[in-house]
C-alpha cells in the first residue's frame, strides 16, 4: 500500500503523459517491491516555474536565462 | 503542535464541508493525543483527477469507467 | 481516497493512541466527505524534538524552559 | 542535496519575495550545513485560506473576524 | 528537476531494491516526461506499520489477522 | 502561519546546527514574508543514504565513489 508523490514544474505535460507515468511507478512498486497495486497511490503535483528553486534560482529565472 | 495534510481529489468539497474537515481533526488530536489546538495545522490540497493514481488507472479514468 | 498525513513529535504515543488516531480521521473522511474508507491512507510521523521548531524555536529547547 | 517544501497561505506573495526566499533558504542549507546548492532543490506551494486550519477554523475565517 | 517521495512501510525491503526502484522511478521520469536525471531526486521513508493506517486500521492490525 | 519541511541526508547535523537552521528559516519568513514566527513551524527528517536517490543512484553509491 504505498504512497508516491511526484512534484514537477508546471509546464504543459499532459493528461496521457501523466496516466503512464502513474502506471509505470506502480507498475515498478509492484516488481521491484511486491507491493499491491490496487492500494498503491500516486499523486502527481505541478508547480509553477516561480515557486521551484534549484541552485538559488527560480526555474522562471533559470528558463529566461535560456 | 502536529502539522497534518489531508490530500483529497479536486472534486467539489465546499469551504464548509473542509472547515468542518478542519475543526473534526483539530478535535481528534486533542482529544486522543491531548494536543495544544492552537498551534495544531491542518492543510487541505485538492489534487486534479488527473494527477491521481490508484490500481495504476488515474481517477479521471476510474470515473469515466463509471 | 484521501492520503492523510500526520506529523507529532516523538514523545511516547502508544499504538493503541495512534490506531484510535487513525480510525478516528478516516471515520472523519467518511462522515464529511462520503470517502470510501477501505482506500483511505493516514500515516503518521514522528519527529525528534530537537528537529520540530516553533517560534524560531526547537521543542527541545521550549520544553527544557518548560 | 537538501529538499526543502515550503507551504505559505494564498495571499499575494510576489514572485520577487517568493525568489529572495528561495535564495534565502538556499543560502542557509550552504552556510548552516555546508550543503551544495546546486542540488538544493526548495518548492513553495501556496494555499487557499479555505484550505490552511489552524486552532480548528480555516484563515479564511479568521481574517473575517479581522 | 523532479521530486518524488515514496512512501512505504518498514517490512525489511533491502539496500539493493531500494535502490532498483530509485533508479527505475529516475528512468521513468527520463523516459515519460523527458526530465533531467541529473537533478531528480528520490526519497523513500519506511514508516512502522503501527504508524500507517488504511481503512482505518493500522497495518499492523492488519497482518495481526492474515 | 508557514509550515517548512526541511529533507537532508542523515550523516550527523548537530542538535546546534539544526536549532540554528529553524531559527535561520523562520527569521527569513518574518522579514521577506511578513509572516509571524509564532505560529512558524520547521520541521527536519533526516534520511538515511541508502533512501536518498540523485541521478538514478542512491547516496550511498555516491558517497563510497567519492
Amino acid at each position: 500500500m504505498p504512497y508516491v508523490n511526484i512534484k514537477i514544474t508546471k509546464e504543459g505535460a499532459t493528461s496521457e503523459k501523466k496516466a503512464q507515468l502513474i502506471q509505470g511507478v506502480t507498475d515498478l512498486l509492484v516488481s521491484v517491491l511486491g507491493k499491491n497495486p490496487q492500494t498503491t497511490v500516486v499523486v502527481i503535483e505541478e508547480i509553477d516555474t516561480d515557486n521551484w528553486g534549484i541552485g538559488g534560482r527560480t526555474v522562471s529565472e533559470l528558463r529566461k536565462k535560456g
